[in-house]
């Protein structure tokens, strides 16, 4: 690791890929055997087998070199990393389309996290159910924190909103917020913020797409 | 570099930098100069000032010692790397919660990148504007992407029709790929995807909260 980086980036990514191994290993077909080998995950999550190696031994986890890892234990084991032994509860704030879509995307895909409450400032949207989840008014908002003992939102508020409830949601005991308002919240140290900001996106990939496109010619 | 890591992540990881970098300038308040260290920009950004400086240098520019970078030659210099001379169409296909979301976050935010068409297989969707965007039967696909020779797609489709999909986008000329679906797509080797997969980046984000909060001990 290069000593420049900030500590920080390297758990994230470690996390990061054990979330994507254990969403190819819920993909991968009974068809293709009850082991994998750490070069065939690598293949799928497009990483070399020696980082797989290293991820799967920071979680104890090893394989044997004639089978490969058994892919049920493999699944077991990143469980117990990353989830909590309790369903843990997260609160979404912003019910607009992209909240509304992140509901019922989220919901059921990974039974120990759940969306138990979300929150908009329209009254229309007030009381009505969004992918299985009452939207609530914002006075409730901390009530609703203490209550659960919430330590992770997800923001789809538009930006002039974004830094605001940001504050609210850190003074109320928020540990680890998604943001998905296009803006760099200002937030203490002890809170970890992900940005999943569609333009940056949307202009990694089209940067990409046109060099791939130059190289190829015109493929048409 | 480690140099068991496949080479294609360094550009990618320059590449969404320098995104942000432009993010951050463009936030930037104009009373706080003309100028930027790079130890300034490197908070913002949450990485080195070693790695800001490398970053600029690989699009050849530097900063002076004492008055670092000018913001406005910056931006410039950032705008000719990633965007492309002329403007670069999209489509999106999907035209949901998240895709109508999409059109309406992306659209106007780079003047540069402009989603010209959408697509639904949803008869009632046909022919209604989301976000400025006309939505389109599905058949017209393959002619819009000729037509104006587009290299990239926004994928807001449900699982079961993502690869189906991104068959047809490959087999049109697509290059580049910004996939909400959480599949991971098997595509040529010319084609660029990049996954947003939000119940991971969910998970991401909920493991930290719990460490965080662990950590802090009951801050309440």
């Amino acid at each position: 690791m290069n000593p420049q980086e900030p500590v920080r980036q390297a758990p994230q990514n470690v996390v990061g890929r054990l979330s994507l191994y254990r969403r190819l290993l819920d993909e991968h077909p009974r068809s293709s055997g009850e082991h994998i080998y750490s070069h065939q995950l690598a293949q799928l999550a497009g990483v070399s087998p020696a980082q797989v190696r290293r991820d799967l031994m920071s979680i104890s986890v090893t394989g044997s070199p004639s089978r490969g890892y058994r892919v049920h234990d493999l699944v077991r084991s990143i469980e117990r990393e990353l989830d909590s032994p309790e369903a843990q509860f997260v609160v979404l704030i912003g019910v607009g389309c992209l909240g509304q879509a992140l509901l019922s995307y989220v919901q059921g895909r990974r039974s120990k996290l759940v969306i138990c409450a979300a929150f908009d400032i329209d009254p229309q949207k007030v009381d009505r159910v969004f992918g299985g989840c009452r939207a609530r008014e914002m006075s409730e908002l901390e009530p609703v924190l203490v209550e659960h003992d919430i330590r992770t939102a997800v923001l789809t508020v538009p930006v002039s909103a974004a830094q605001e409830v940001a504050d609210r949601l850190a003074r109320a005991g928020i540990c680890g917020i998604l943001n998905y308002a296009p803006v760099r919240l200002r937030v203490p140290d002890g809170v970890y913020v992900e940005d999943l900001d569609m333009t940056m996106a949307l202009e990694r990939v089209a940067y990409f797409a046109r060099q791939r496109s130059a190289a190829g010619g015109d493929a048409r």
